[in-house]
């Protein structure tokens, strides 16, 4: 062994109330959203990131640039246009000229993307609502303001 | 428009208090997980799940298996081999056989390799620090619970 600390002090000292905060908030999104991702996959033989797009999607019925998806999803638009094409190919997602700018694309959803995503959205609350059943409503709400407090602080 | 519900419709039936807290705890993760993504990159050249493989080794000093490691950072083990082979290029990790089953190898940090995560733990924590600052400590500490019993549930 060097002089370096030895592991066991350093995860003492590294073990203050902050950065336990986060590896629990991170721990539980973690632990729901890998429960949502083989419910998925089990239940529809679908991916997590393709519910998110056909989620995006269906929030914006006139359709969107592929930048557009990429940065709301915070992934690169090459991981967007793998997962878009094969949703093209099933007609579930059409590519149409964007009404205000000729030159460029949007996808959008086709009446057939829509009722899939309807069908997954309908059971993916049902999930979302068995995994947090085990706060009550009055510790949901708490959880909730406080994690929009969060959020807001984030973006000032 | 075909017999399907309208979007607006059906978002709102959707957007209950559940589904509103599951989307409120997922996006405090992923902005405070992206900042310190973008973090990592610009201060140490590194990425997150480098740093996180780095972070599983060093509280396991004596080694571990790669299937170990994927297992509880929830990644596949060909993306794990493709994280260690560099760091064993660079000499931070090295592989040695596991004293309990001399057929099996198991990934260990090296001297240098506890330095280098030390060195970025410490400015880790600090960050971590910040992103949270925006709430108090009483309420850090009640979002810590509610988080700890949510996890608690989630594990029944």
């Amino acid at each position: 062994m060097s002089g370096t600390p030895q592991p066991d002090d350093l995860m003492v000292k590294l073990d203050n109330r902050t950065l336990r905060l986060w590896l629990r908030l991170l721990g539980c999104t973690k632990l729901i959203e890998n429960e949502i991702r083989t419910r998925l996959r089990e239940t529809f033989d679908t991916t997590l990131p393709r519910f998110d797009v056909l989620a995006q999607l269906y929030r914006f019925p006139d359709g969107m640039r592929m930048g557009e998806i990429s940065h709301r999803l915070m992934v690169t638009s090459g991981n967007i246009t793998g997962i878009i094409d094969p949703l093209v190919a099933e007609g579930l997602v059409e590519r149409v000229g964007d009404p205000q700018d000729r030159r460029v694309y949007v996808a959008r959803l086709t009446d057939a993307g829509k009722a899939a995503f309807e069908e997954m959205a309908l059971i993916h609350r049902g999930w979302v609502g068995d995994l947090l059943d085990g706060l009550t409503d009055t510790e949901q709400q708490q959880l909730y303001d406080l994690l929009t407090k969060l959020r807001d602080t984030l973006h000032e």
